[in-house]
């Protein structure tokens, strides 16, 4: 069984040794690491002993260094739910890394407040589930708990969305904080930029405001409508919201003050 | 002699074909020519007849089609001042390109609010003009005054400002709109962007408002400081500024609704 | 109707006007141009008139100029063949692409020396070929007349294929012409080089020497697998052919040399 | 006093404890590491014992796991000798990134085989040696024994060239292995690219084959002439010089299997 571990504390004297020379106690070989303002030790391959008995003396290292740290362990497969409304793009490729292997984990359902996906589910054999948001007072507040009693019942781990619910990744069409809100591309037009982005990010309660994971540029041209800008920024949302989807679902991503640390492989 | 013709107009039959017959018929030879929104007629060989009459004809031409025209001789050399505070990086590029002419212009003056830089302004051998600003009340319009003075004396077409004048080419340290405003590295830090920008755009009364020439990113990552960020920040604004300067100098640059159509080379 | 213009001739005066002048004479409204060393024409918007007379005034000009020229009509919808060997991510992506209307063509079939990518073909609905080589002697010729006849039979305009073939578009594997040949990644990864790329380009008799239409690169590290290279090699290899293919059956590449002039959109 | 250790081992259990170990037995404070293949404490703090003592304590531990090793203390400055022919750009990128304190060595000479940049060096105020190379026989190992008695006079650790001698870093103008030998961008121009680049390698007897320390790449399209790919090359040659160089300096470049590790910062 592998491991990554990863903590933060603050700068001072002995904390690699103690760490590493802990492991190394437990019988584990750290195969890489990286270390900067916080600690990576990654694919830890955890010696046979209690992992029981490795955490609480891991919790034990981390209350004297005033460490925060995170366990975790690489036997379990995440479970990936796909919230999408209706846009193809993202969904498909999600489905395809997932399919050859380049995405490790589960995919239970896909959910949407729209009907329009549900051939591309079909297609790969993935449950969908049609969450149509009415008009009627409380409408919302109704489909956000039908979601999260979806969530629960099939134990996601991580979602990815099109649109805004908590505890997602979310992909943004714009390099934020540009643009932040809706219809970015037709604004960068309208303000003339000569590079578009997209934002990879952890969805929170503030629109648009959330630690930021990966992010991702091309550049364009007076002559790019906005329809170019749509079409050329699709390639750029598939490729920012896999890295990230790839490196939540690997632990390589620990957040700390709305910031992210990476461990990019 | 040659010239660039930049023309805007409505889309409609046989304007090219128009254009295209006038410059033939006055013996122009059309070298290349980009036309989508906008067209453009670069490096166009004048005739050896009068250009009074060309531009009689083109302006005639320009009232038929509803057209706004910009006709720029390429035998004048433009005259470029270079307007900064206390950074040297973009100054000893500016002047390296010029020395080695990859700008053609002239660089009549240097002037800056604070005294710093006179060194390099001696070295390259151009004349360096402090203009001071007192806190007295009615300091920055007198300073505001004198700069214009200078300008005016020394016929400059086109200025590189650290700060911000009217009239100028400015370098904004972050990309636009992302960071408006002061202090766009420690802010940008802040956000936990994983992209930094440089932004050269027209100045403009309002502050970072003004038409976007060109942009240019480059990756970063949780373990780049503040200052690690300034250090790479400072090559793409020396690349973003010497593309935008040089593209002005040879008027490839048309400003229309607050946007620019680029030429580029 | 609509079409794209390409013409190639000598620098010479009038040209523009020339070519301007007739395709206003036959009503045509021309929405884009580009020129440098060839001239570009595109969306042409046809008048009302027999186009065999336009083309015979355009032969007409073009012998009087010297000219090369290329018509494309874009009422015809391009069909492209996909030839695929054991790798999946370019199907999927020029499938899903096709799919949402981002590569207009018909895909009449899939051709491939493997049965393995038999399922995508039939996800997607599209007939699938498999034709196996087998070592006995001819073998090699026989298969490449089976596909001739294959093409030939579904009136196929353009091809996509992963190994080599004639009249195709092939990607390679790596930023040409560095690593020409086989095992592009493991040489790469060998060299030690900092930043890997992927080429789409004509096939040629000569083995990876054909015209260049498009590439992509990202940067590595020392800590990248062979692995490592091949996945990210995927993301770049996807998104440099759907340009070509999408350049190419929009009629915007032009080869002259062995090289492309390519109007990038 | 700050160092940075590299170290190189078979993967094996413990090693990092036991360094990690070592060096918290000496006092020394880790402030950043990083280890996949090889193991970099880089920014180590050393304690305030004998570092003779120290440098024998890691040469037993590495005896012990088969370990290659470096140890680089920060308090030298290395001492920086530039090597130019005829072009300026590098030379002048090297000497501002050094006056601006970017570049933390002593720059005690510049070499060329020709007289034309002495009137930057005297800008700058460093001595400029010239070495011309006669057509003589025994011309050029006359020419490289003066060179060495400079360099070795100088106390010089570290190069940069234009051309090839040996010890140094060299800036290449292409992307490597692509268009190794002369006239790259010539010979780019000539196969049709869509990307130039730069290469910073150490330089080694076999031309153009030294290990890659750091490339770079830039777009270019049909309508760029060579000497438009020249000028766009010149930036490329300066940023990939300039990281190259700074890695170097920093102590954050080791070589094995002609490949480099780089922990860039």
């Amino acid at each position: 069984m592998t491991a990554n571990l990863l903590l933060q504390c603050p700068d001072q004297k002995g904390v690699i040794a103690a760490v590493s020379q802990l492991l190394y106690g437990f019988g584990c070989n750290v195969v890489a690491s990286d270390q900067r303002i916080t600690f990576d030790f990654s694919d830890i391959v955890i010696g046979p002993g209690n992992t029981a008995v490795l955490e609480r003396a891991i919790a034990e290292l981390a209350s004297r260094y005033q460490m925060k740290w995170k366990l975790a362990y690489k036997n379990k497969v995440k479970r990936l739910a796909i919230l999408v409304s209706k846009q193809d793009h993202c969904l498909y490729d999600l489905l395809i890394r997932h399919r050859s292997k380049e995405l490790i984990c589960e995919i239970p359902l896909i959910v949407s407040n729209h009907p329009d996906l549900k051939h591309i589910a079909d297609t790969f054999g993935v449950p969908f589930h049609h969450l149509p948001l009415s008009k009627e007072p409380g409408a919302k507040e109704a489909q956000e708990a039908a979601l999260e009693a979806l969530l629960e019942r099939e134990n996601v781990d991580v979602g990815y969305c099109e649109r805004h619910w908590s505890h997602t990744i979310n992909i943004h069409h714009s390099f934020l904080p540009a643009f932040e809100g809706g219809r970015p591309y037709h604004r960068a037009h309208e303000r003339g930029v000569k590079i578009i982005g997209a934002t990879a990010h952890f969805a929170t309660a503030e629109l648009d405001a959330g630690p930021i994971i990966d992010q991702g540029v091309t550049r364009i041209t007076h002559r790019d409508s906005v329809e170019d800008m749509i079409r050329k920024g699709r390639d750029l949302e598939r490729l920012v919201l896999a890295r990230a989807v790839r490196w939540h679902l690997d632990d390589r991503v620990m957040v700390y003050n709305n910031k992210t640390v990476v461990f990019e492989d």
